[in-house]
């Protein structure tokens, strides 16, 4: 596989993982971690059913990988992500020295890769790290708004049998 | 207590969660969430013991807390932290909806509420904080110059010994 071909391939797998927290009534946002060629970590948001705050992809996938490791720095990975890092996940890129973010869709609302902030890039910070995004963008964005949409709808019909 | 003696109070408090790490090798920071007039959780940095790169005083806390109220939304809190949250942390304090964060010492190379950026008061986020700063802040501080001094002074004395 070429670069192109491979992060479409793990981003292909971090799609199948935001699906499984849509299964669970979850917002749809999963994440991969690949080490060397291997993948070391793979989650999907689970806050609801945690009811836990920091249980974002991002997050849960990280702790998977300093685990695996043995390490909390994540030298030589890539974390491929379904939508664009929030404030909490881009510091916990920076905070677990990740040298490569892959991600699919921009969040406009709360991104801080590129829309809002590009915290990855401060070059402030002890730690920087090269970004590719826009990767399967439509796949991964697509998974979100279909998952509203549902809500919106569900919360209409339930209107109407007020 | 009126307010500012309330801050001081827990302020301590979170310097003994600092002390704790200090004894442990790590980074002298410490962190304390109180709701409702009871603290629900105090947690020290762990990052080298637990080689878990997201494992700051703030995200530990506001993890225990989140358990202790079975729900993320830590509404009616407040945060007590040493040292200025990096953007991580700041991150998670946003994620869990925490109304009111106090600090202690500034952090100019990595804080996120005044010094870098001021993550907690973008009203383009969907929640923000009140935030009160430089509580305790010498003692806090403190901590952390002898910790990193003695550091370097171990360092000194191995090259010495070489």
């Amino acid at each position: 596989m070429n670069g192109m071909e491979q992060d479409h391939y793990y981003m292909q797998m971090a799609i199948e993982e935001a699906e499984k927290a849509a299964a669970k009534g979850e917002v749809p946002i999963g994440a991969v971690i690949v080490h060397q060629g291997e993948v070391i970590a793979r989650a999907h948001n689970l806050r609801e059913t945690s009811q836990n705050a920091v249980t974002h992809a991002e997050l849960l996938a990280i702790q998977e990988a300093c685990q695996k490791l043995g390490n909390w720095r994540l030298e030589d990975t890539n974390l491929y992500v379904t939508l664009e890092p929030c404030p909490m996940c881009a510091g916990a890129i920076l905070q677990s020295r990740i040298p490569r973010v892959i991600y699919g869709a921009r969040d406009s609302k709360a991104g801080c890769v590129d829309s809002l902030y590009r915290l990855l890039n401060d070059e402030r910070f002890n730690h920087q790290c090269e970004v590719t995004e826009n990767v399967l963008a439509d796949e991964c964005g697509g998974l979100l708004t279909k998952f509203f949409r549902a809500i919106r709808e569900t919360k209409k019909k339930k209107k109407r049998l007020l």
